[in-house]
């Protein structure tokens, strides 16, 4: 359930003026742009982007740029994109980083359906003019390489059907693949990048009943190749159950626990107007304090009082 | 441009009659049904589909099937079906062989454009609730799978930009990997499946100018994996010139050069639409005789009469 409240009758032209005169003049209107934009949907945002860009021949999202800063700037600019958009964004910035951010790269790739994967990766040749796949391959190496390459590309069935006889055979070839610790073994790969989500979910249940214990905590032994190994551990956490992944992830951001500083915005925008309620109680559940409450903790100023208004806090 | 001679005014409806009348009673007429068909482009042969099925509750093509044999029944099948539909299946049968025929999916995935492509991945899943990596992916083995797998994931970059700084490097890592002889290097691979094709039409220029020879001579020298080299060449030529390519299919179909009996007829169908014209020009210019003649000399019957009727002959 989403945690956005959207205002029942808005007019993109009403907001592209009101937007419009909170960015002209002396300073900006913060508190105004909140209230307009942590209250707007995605068909809405997008109304308002055009009636902005007709009204005033600039994109709103470059009006923002240059006129916020900061976590503001970013969450606001991000916020205010189409989410194919967005998650290409990401993508793209996941792979300018010296080291390519393999944990960005998994959890969109993963966490979408494969249909939103699609439209971002659309978007991505669209806004950058080369494919996804061609800049992850070219910019990553070895048993990265070939995980990310074959986890951005594939574009998984996703039916609701499953074959438990299969789930069987390929459990069991996990598991070699994990006795013979062969980790970069391309069955691996083959099997978590390709195989359909429902599918890969009853190979995990056939894993732990044949073998007592789940994948991940297989793939948690030590391994020269530790970076490889969280990768394929992050690929199956985001595929088993996506919401407690992401909860995770912003527990760890919340707690500086990873080093990846947009974390926070990018899984609070992206979800809230899917399933953020529903994250918000996986977190809670594990950490005993709201979502919210943490946020308040950690952020402060517009960006805070943001990122609260799309958790629901008016 | 097509070599079809499609009706300008056709009433799906008295198509589908004509089709029921020629399938019901003592045997078939198929001269009816090669003298309907044979003259539909795809949005005339979908709508008779559609009217088939509603005025008698049944599946065209199911019906083609049940009344029909041999490589007759094939060409009018897949003829008949949606141009992704048809690609999907023929890969879906080229995988079922018990040696994957690595040529019909490469063609595949590499002389359509990327939306046609994608769209016969859309249909793959529809129709066997897989998606078509995964199969790809579970049905092959070692450089095979490697190179299949990203060549049927990648969804390549389409437009008309590409990188001449960008073409001249990866010319040069293409000769390292040739001068290596280390052919199954992922470079390679990342190359030749994730690059749009204009870049890469780009980086065989930049190859042939720095170092005197075509890149397919350079993957031409004696290999153990012989099949796999062919395999890259196949890619190669594809991406380079299909029209080209495809003219070389069907010169080697009808002189009995490949194995693969389905050859003739996928060709044909596949382009009559679209550039068959210029396929025959290279054909005449490559053998002295035109696309035609070759046809009429190897095939006969109702088979041939269809063919013919594709190439443009009344």
């Amino acid at each position: 359930m989403t945690t956005l409240i959207a205002a029942k009758d808005s007019s993109s032209i009403e907001d592209a003026e009101n937007i419009r005169k909170a960015c002209k003049g002396f300073g900006t209107d913060e508190a105004v742009l909140i209230s307009i934009l942590a209250h707007r949907n995605v068909a809405q945002k997008k109304l308002v982007r055009m009636a902005y860009e007709e009204l005033y021949q600039e994109d709103l999202i470059q009006q923002f740029k240059s006129e916020l800063s900061g976590s503001f700037e970013r969450a606001i600019c991000n916020w205010t994109m189409d989410p194919a958009e967005r998650d290409a964004a990401f993508i793209n910035e996941a792979l300018k980083k010296e080291t390519p951010d393999y944990k960005v790269i998994i959890e969109i790739a993963c966490t979408r359906t494969s249909e939103e994967f699609l439209a971002a990766k659309r978007s991505y040749q669209f806004q950058y003019k080369h494919c996804l796949e061609e800049d992850v391959a070219s910019k990553t190496i070895g048993d990265f390489r070939r995980l990310l390459v074959v986890v951005t590309s594939a574009y998984r069935y996703d039916g609701d059907e499953f074959d438990e006889n299969l789930a069987h055979s390929e459990a069991n070839i996990l598991h070699q693949v994990i006795e013979n610790k062969a980790f970069n073994n391309d069955e691996i790969i083959r099997i978590l990048c390709t195989r359909s989500k429902k599918q890969l979910c009853s190979t995990f249940i056939a894993f732990r009943n044949m073998y007592g214990t789940t994948i991940t905590k297989g793939l948690s032994t030590d391994h020269p190749n530790d970076e490889y190994m969280e990768a394929l551990r992050t690929v199956i956490r985001c595929i088993k159950n996506p919401r407690r992944y992401l909860a995770k992830v912003l527990y760890y951001a919340l707690n500086d626990l990873i080093a990846e500083e947009h974390a926070l915005s990018r899984v609070i925008i992206s979800r809230a107007e899917k399933d953020l309620n529903e994250i918000n109680d996986l977190y809670f559940q594990r950490n005993g304090i709201t979502l919210d409450s943490s946020v308040a903790k950690k952020t402060s100023g517009n960006y805070m009082n943001f990122l609260l208004a799309l958790l629901g806090n008016n």
